[in-house]
């Protein structure tokens, strides 16, 4: 097989890819190699000292959170100490939301590809408020709230799932892309359209729970987000099935730990890592650049499957929440063509005359053009806590290692110009 | 007061306007001057053998579907015999979807403006069939569909609004605006938002008949276009609360029959009228432009308060419904902003970098600047039902002999050139 054709088998699989809503349960449950004592977190494996700031503070906080420590100093001596273990989410099947902190008693949405059958994990939204655990913070208030998730927004999810059976994200989010959502920094749609897929086995579930059940209507009234973990898992479960072509130059994965970006190449075997993104960025009233701290993240993997910043046309009134005009979006949006390999058949941009969305990164098309893919992404602050949103672009030294790897494996790839379109399309 | 000053009130009062669901009952129970044989229809003040084709046939089936009358010979005997009174809708607070069919036994949205306290009413959309009594179709299947209205849908949502007390409806076009809608041709996110938040009352209505409450999150799922009704409601009591100011030559209301399109100027006192509309269309599969026919319709009245085609640039998907390109929907709403004197402070559009939608169509500008307000809408074909979409164009005639009429009461005015803003804005 040529670069080229590895390069379509693998958005090909991409494509091919039928993620559903299969269960909600305990991530101890149901997470592959997840242990009572194991915590997850956003970000390529790090030697556990190695994480500094709010990414270790948040493992901690999930630590105290899950009765296995005291305190943060507690947590990081069982940590050392080997009684505690701390993991990257994606060696588990998981995706983790900025620092994405996963413990055993947290519920998680586990999402099959039906069409390959590789499962994907992602835990829930925590909810509006600025400061969250996956935000690097922990309080009584962030403590309350995981506990909610835990004992009301999971087990009725979980009923609700039973008795619907099971709900295809695919048809969500492709009409979500028709009302605005690029289902990264935007899932307002995609939250309705999955309440309404939902509403008639939650109306079986309130004969047995109705207080419960109204809660919940009233936590997905509240969360605009709520779709973006189902946006998340369905990403991974699409982004995995495609992994794993021989001679496969694009990527399949990006992710970052508050130290490092790394991509995953169809055609490596390993996450390339480099140095942390660059942004630009639309902070909350009272904060500024000097601010932005970096705790991981992993939702960067919505841009793997051609959503996202490969979808940012779709999304005008994002320019409220990470800046930018819709002309800059457009042409943002246009430009990604260039490096991609194919058009997306299922996830389309009205504003481009439905065009598909650009899908398929090759690292050689980056390297090339000088390109880098647009990822939309939340903003932590050094004092923990959400301060804005904005674009993000991974370094190019990831490309170049990966280029690196991947010629080591197969040799220089003969032709480089297999991207889908010039901006002109 | 100046007419510039005059137009300015007009567009203030609409826009204080805050229309609120506040109740969901039988049209011959709450409309007023309604009776058990009253029909109402679309369009300007009729003689009723002027009706004709469709809206014609549409009338009669009103009557038999009533039990009013034995076939639609027999309803236009009595008719005739004066036994039964068509009667414009808007005479009656109604707003008539295509030939816009009222009876008394069907349920209607009554629709509140809190703040001025006028009342409007609309009767409920027929579900997705392209056969509809308000596309001038009658059989079996549509009285069933109009039966289930009747049983199911408008009692269920009648006890859903006991319960939730009263639904705004502003925020509900506000948001979805956002969303992709323009709220005359495409309304998904606003039907969406909209089962959202009476979700929770229907919850407790299901307490006491779960299955009729199945089958109507069964008709909100299937049906995009539910909103359309609410919207078309909320835009007659908000253009309403702007008519009557002494002095102005904006437009509060647009309507057709299937003879004739007549506009009502807040200054003036009758609906002025002139020919028919001229339109562009997309049809389904199997028509030409030869089939289009004429049966009326009064959801213009979205356009009328800055919705619809003059908020078309916050719907590209509509190329896919009724056609044009999205540079081409953005280029014919910026045209708007010529001919209205108020960008509106609620209604943005997120594509023009939230700029408010033009509002307020000043007679005089369209006759100056020679733009026609353009209008979104559902198509009607010759043998009955829907047969596409498209925009439609009033006739400059309608324009002219409201100039002269304005004139003849209050002069010719000073200046012409109070629109708010140019195509570059």
């Amino acid at each position: 097989m040529t670069q080229s054709e590895a390069n379509q088998a693998t958005v090909e699989r991409m494509f091919a890819a039928e993620p559903v809503l299969v269960d909600v349960a305990r991530a101890g449950d149901v997470v592959p190699g997840m242990a009572e004592t194991t915590i997850l977190t956003s970000g390529p494996r790090t030697e556990p000292d190695a994480y500094e700031g709010g990414q270790r503070r948040a493992i901690a906080a999930g630590a105290v959170f899950e009765g296995l420590a005291g305190d943060e100093a507690d947590a990081w001596r069982k940590i050392e100490a080997g009684e505690l273990r701390v993991e990257p989410c994606q060696d588990h099947g998981c995706i983790g939301s900025v620092a994405g902190i996963y413990t055993a008693s947290m519920p998680v949405f586990a999402v099959k590809d039906r069409v390959h059958g590789n499962l994907a994990f992602c835990n829930l939204y925590e909810g509006a408020s600025r400061r969250r655990l996956n935000y690097g913070v922990y309080d009584e208030e962030v403590a309350d709230g995981l506990r909610f998730l835990e004992e009301v927004i999971g087990p009725v999810l979980a009923d609700a799932v039973r008795v619907a059976g099971e709900i295809p994200l695919k048809p969500i989010v492709r009409r979500a892309l028709n009302m605005g959502d690029e289902l990264h920094s935007r899932n307002t749609a995609a939250s309705l359209l999955f309440g309404r897929a939902i509403f008639p086995a939650l109306l079986e579930v309130a004969t047995r729970r109705p207080d419960q059940v109204g809660q919940v209507l009233a936590f997905l009234a509240e969360n605009d987000y709520f779709f973006l973990r189902l946006s998340m898992a369905a990403a991974k479960a699409t982004a995995d099935a495609g992994h794993g072509v021989e001679g496969a130059s694009v990527l399949t994965g990006m992710c970052l730990s508050g130290r490092q970006f790394a991509i995953r190449v169809g055609g490596l075997d390993e996450w390339v890592r480099g140095p942390l993104p660059t942004s630009e960025a639309k902070l909350f009233e009272g904060f500024d650049e000097d601010d932005i701290e970096w705790m991981g993240g992993e939702s960067c993997m919505t841009e793997t499957i051609g959503l996202g910043g490969f979808a940012q046309a779709t999304a005008p009134s994002l320019q409220a929440y990470q800046g930018g005009t819709p002309d800059a979006m457009r042409e943002t949006n246009l430009r990604l063509y260039e490096i991609t390999v194919a058009e997306n058949p299922d996830f389309k941009i009205p504003y481009l005359g439905y065009r598909g969305t650009p899908t398929g990164i090759d690292l050689f098309e980056v390297l090339e053009r000088g390109i880098l893919p647009t990822i939309d992404a939340g903003l932590a602050g050094k004092e923990g806590g959400q301060i804005g949103a904005g674009t993000l672009l991974p370094p190019i030294e990831c490309f170049e290692a990966a280029a690196s790897l991947y010629e080591d494996r197969y040799g220089k790839p003969s032709v480089v110009g297999s991207a889908a379109g010039s901006a002109d399309g």
